[in-house]
């Protein structure tokens, strides 16, 4: 998917909610227990429900990796079942050498046919290379994240000596984004930016005002999306925001799909308000 | 598998060495094709012929994930296999918030039961937590890793302005060493120190003379195993070096499992000297 292609969508929807379907055995309704494939069955009707309102989808791969081979065809099944219009976002953070990644961007981009996949930048350029190859696929990299120990590297002041006489020291996040936005456009690259950090969002803009941002922690992780919109929208849009546990888990009963719908049409009536204030 | 468990097995075996299973379908014997389950059928062969040479084997998920819930499939056949005395690593380089991160621990030490997994640092403590609760499995950090782009961030110099009288500057893989060290000791963390980085090692084993190190790179990536021993070998050896390609693809035709167990006893042979040489 392109960009405009994404921002169409986004317009099409008054919506740039991404629903996170982090589904865990443990959580999902009881009931569903029986179903051949509980996971599945639980994401066909956390999808339908949600499907007005979302313009992307985000399974988070632990969870069905802890399901081993079962878990990856649950997920397979949800993949072929997500409507071709939405955005899909594996959330794997992956990363490592070319050759590794070679096949990582294989088994998202190809055997389960993503749109996205989020990966660490930690080992640097040729870690990420080989998932810019793909046309009209994303590589979304952490930047700065929505947890508590996001200070313990990410906010370290990183110290740029290339210039002797004028010595300037960086959050790392930021060197992240700088160094890496330099390796493919706006088409290619977006960032992850926890929405915890909406105060951060206003220097990321300035680095970035083009690209799209993936952000997490709305809802319970305790972020904003007033403050989110106001701090990180641009003219096209430019953000995903995801809400996982908010939406999914709305309700842990049988009506636990009306409920999700319920719970991302609210999501999305902030959001249409956010878009006429702020995307322009 | 404890520390001392694992260097009594190097010493049993007079070997450091990790296998890895990097096992890709485009290129294994094209004789394995017409099995039932290729990539299974050429780790057991390869499994038997290197068994005496090596104390652990890494599988490589990227190559297992391409070929999504068989792939999965490949790995807990391949797992099963492997006897209970040889030191397991699933080479998965995760990294995710807390919640998640309990999930990944689930799949790889649980579902999978594997003894140790690599991970990124980047997301900080309570990304990695999650591991550091299971007795006797390990967490594996990436700090200087073997690829060129480690330069564009491991190696930036970070700023410790903690004193002001006495500013410091680390690379920033020295600050995720000095740490993360903190988190949990040598019984439960080792770190990803790439072969072709051997000047570094000295550097390292002054901030963890006990810490096991997983060093790849030896082989096809360039890194000398001699300087590799020379400077990062301690007390209780505390390497594993790994080599992939160099011993599962010594050979591609149908004495492939013959030739990657001559490659092993060669390796093997060396770091029997080395050994001598340096762990005392």
């Amino acid at each position: 998917m392109t960009q405009a292609e994404l921002f169409d969508r986004i317009k099409a929807k008054s919506s740039y909610l991404c629903v996170g379907l982090d589904s865990d055995i443990d959580k999902i309704p009881q009931h569903l227990l029986q179903e051949e494939d509980p996971i599945f069955a639980f994401n066909k009707q956390i999808i339908d429900a949600t499907i007005d309102h979302a313009v992307a989808y985000k399974p988070n791969l632990a969870f069905y990796e802890s399901r081993g081979a079962k878990g990856w065809e649950s997920l397979a099944k949800t993949m072929a079942y997500l409507p071709k219009e939405v955005f899909t976002i594996a959330d794997a953070k992956r990363g490592d050498i070319g050759n590794t990644s070679n096949h990582y961007a294989k088994a998202f981009f190809e055997t389960l046919n993503f749109d996205a996949i989020t990966l660490s930048p930690y080992m640097g350029r040729d870690a990420i290379a080989p998932y810019l190859k793909y046309e009209d696929k994303w590589a979304i990299l952490l930047a700065l994240t929505s947890n508590e120990s996001s200070k313990d590297f990410e906010l370290l002041p990183v110290y740029d000596d290339s210039d002797f006489f004028n010595i300037i020291t960086y959050k790392l996040y930021d060197i992240v984004i700088r160094k890496s936005k330099e390796w493919a456009g706006s088409e290619r690259i977006m960032y992850v930016v926890g929405a915890t950090k909406a105060e951060e969002l206003t220097t990321i803009r300035k680095i970035i005002p083009d690209h799209f941002l993936l952000v997490p922690g709305v809802g319970a992780q305790g972020g904003s999306l007033e403050e989110v919109a106001k701090n990180g929208m641009n003219s096209q849009c430019g953000l995903l925001v995801n809400s996982s546990r908010g939406i999914i888990y709305a309700s842990q009963d049988t009506d636990f799909a009306r409920m999700a719908g319920a719970k991302a049409a609210a999501i999305q009536q902030e959001m249409e308000e956010s878009l006429n204030k702020y995307c322009n």
